[in-house]
């Protein structure tokens, strides 16, 4: 049977990890996914059949990847907004939509956006010349409105001395606030086309390098009051920008109790993998069931902690040597790799280990990764 | 990227909804399946790209779908003996091997097997002509040696009149006792390539018309000592057999309390099919490590009780149509479609609810089964 037999059900732009997880929610709910991958053998282009190799900044590509399935969503953000109003024209249901990804594509809309709303976020600015930066103050965080990730884009700048590189880069930059934080939490929720929205326990999330690096479910010792409002920040937010499928709302959890807003995503994300294995529907199969208009699942966690540790390129290049000594290790933590070639610090793979007991829990997990990463335990 | 670019970890023969399952840990383990499918969009053909349409009682056509993969494993016990060892004179691990696999093909051949190892069967013998079912005696059972499954090929004989039918089947018969059974139950365990044994707890396996209505894990009110015995009986057949991967052990609970063997499967079973959400590891993940010689996962339930509710054809056509009201009639229980066309009485898919509460459990899952089977709660 070709390609152009099946009815799709959905078809997904960008073939990395988060594309290939969705495929396992897609088999048990028997969702037909197509696929616009940008190699022939990239991560989720492995096991989802049905894909055409192109870029997403191709409209012809995009629109030959999605055929005829009704239903449009994203691996990443990084399709222009131009292609997507070309799609819903045509009539795919993109989810999320043009108007709401906007938002998780240019962080100048975003802050303006959530400061119009009176969601909390650093303090901030739209920087068009040096003087901009010196008017708001030293330390401060410059950044691009679009295209970084990762930590990527993003300087640390001390004085006016810091602003040749960040003004040098390309397309429109923002200042913000260096906040005091204590930690970073990622508040998740799904939204479904119909309306309906279901929000996971807000996780703490550790960064190394600007990489996430892992994360605790729920966030341990979370002031309830601030959890409340996190989750309060993260429906507001899916609500008021139309997002479909999941969002992910990256926080700072600051020295002085607050929460503000560090970044939005509108797709499966990094913070949400420990709900694969840690909750009853996970984060990939309840951003298939609302894009599809489908009713959401329970986030409920299955134990009462999980943490989730990122496989990172590291001194291992041929992980799956090291597969049987980290499955050997730990035979209750479970592991998820994303069958791309090892590179220092790319993602490609991550672990989750669930139980009673959080120390317990996080020495299982970091054994696992480090065994994968390294072929040693830490 | 063509099929024969890549390099297979593992080729699964039949295209069925037990290998399309295996695709899901596949992905979180970066295993790499290649498929002999009976047609281009059977169960299993949907989700594993790298698929050859093919019989397999053709060589060529078996030979074409396992390509280089190391290892070979199966969807169903019906390739016939001399293709699997001439696969494995290529140099493939057929996983189980033909000499396991003949106890699973084969009933004579597996009582026989059985009965010297002191493994409790029912009482058979082996049948040429009436006279050795009227010398057995009145009723019995009668199975035809190969080839039955879900019912077919095994006939309840009152009276010599009972059989004309058996006595036309094809192929070699066997006699058993009708046992006087309380319940029946099934034991499964894996095994690795390495010799490494997981066994899973017993469960209850309830049947209507022959055919798997709902499983209900552990297995309830099971007396200790039968469970062990149940579970001793499991581990015996594997190991005196050389079974490489997932095995079920089908029970008969007899009305005396011994627990006697029914029948062999030497792969994933439905009577497992609850281990996908209830069970740290799934059978079909286990299934993967073991014919890989990984080593294997924990196989302790998630949750005191998991119930498994078939879904079989019934008056609804359109399954995804109902797809939507089970899953928001039940936002805990887990679905499993098997993108089959729905036929009366057919495996289309099943559901799993997990708990504290058996009733709550099975009330559960049998809401969400029947409003996919026939549009309305049972």
């Amino acid at each position: 049977m070709t390609r152009e037999q099946v009815q799709h059900d959905v078809a997904v732009i960008g073939g990395g990890q988060l594309a290939r997880m969705m495929q396992q929610p897609a088999i048990a709910l028997g969702l037909r996914l197509s696929l616009l991958a940008e190699g022939p053998d990239v991560s989720a282009a492995q096991v989802i059949g049905d894909h055409v190799v192109g870029s997403h900044t191709d409209l012809d590509d995009l629109r030959s990847a999605v055929g005829d399935a009704p239903v449009v969503t994203f691996d990443h953000e990084h399709v222009p907004p131009e292609h997507l109003r070309a799609l819903v024209a045509a009539g795919h249901a993109c989810r999320p939509g043009p108007e709401a990804l906007i938002h998780a594509q240019d962080k100048l809309v975003m802050r303006r956006r959530l400061t119009e709303l009176g969601v909390p976020c650093p303090r901030w600015a739209h920087v068009t010349e040096p003087a901009d930066v010196e008017r708001f103050g030293f330390p401060a965080v410059v950044k691009t409105a679009r295209g970084g990730y990762d930590g990527k884009g993003v300087w640390r700048v001390e004085s006016a001395a810091d602003l040749d590189e960040p003004l040098s880069a390309e397309g429109e930059l923002l200042v913000e606030e260096l906040v005091p934080f204590r930690r970073e939490l990622s508040a998740q929720v799904a939204r479904s086309a119909t309306g309906e929205i279901v929000d996971y326990p807000v996780v703490e999330s550790r960064q190394v390098d600007g990489v996430c690096s892992e994360v605790i479910a729920p966030a341990p010792n979370l002031d309830p009051a601030l959890e409340a409002k996190a989750r309060r920040i993260a429906r507001t937010v899916a609500e008021e920008l139309g997002v479909v499928g999941m969002l992910a709302v990256e926080l700072f959890e600051t020295d002085d109790d607050r929460v503000l807003v560090n970044e939005l995503a509108m797709r499966p994300h990094n913070t949400g993998h420990w709900t694969i294995d840690g909750a009853v529907t996970s984060q990939f199969e309840n951003h298939l069931r609302a894009v599809c208009g489908l009713p959401l699942g329970s986030s409920t966690p299955r134990q009462r902690w999980a943490v989730m540790v990122n496989v990172l390129g590291g001194s291992v290049t041929d992980l799956a040597a090291q597969r049987e000594a980290a499955l050997a290790a730990e035979p209750d933590v479970k592991i998820h790799l994303y069958g791309k070639a090892v590179k220092p610090g790319r993602k490609v793979g991550h672990v989750t280990a669930v139980g009673h007991d959080l120390e317990d829990v996080a020495r299982r997990a970091r054994r696992s990764a480090a065994l994968l990463r390294d072929g040693v335990a830490s």
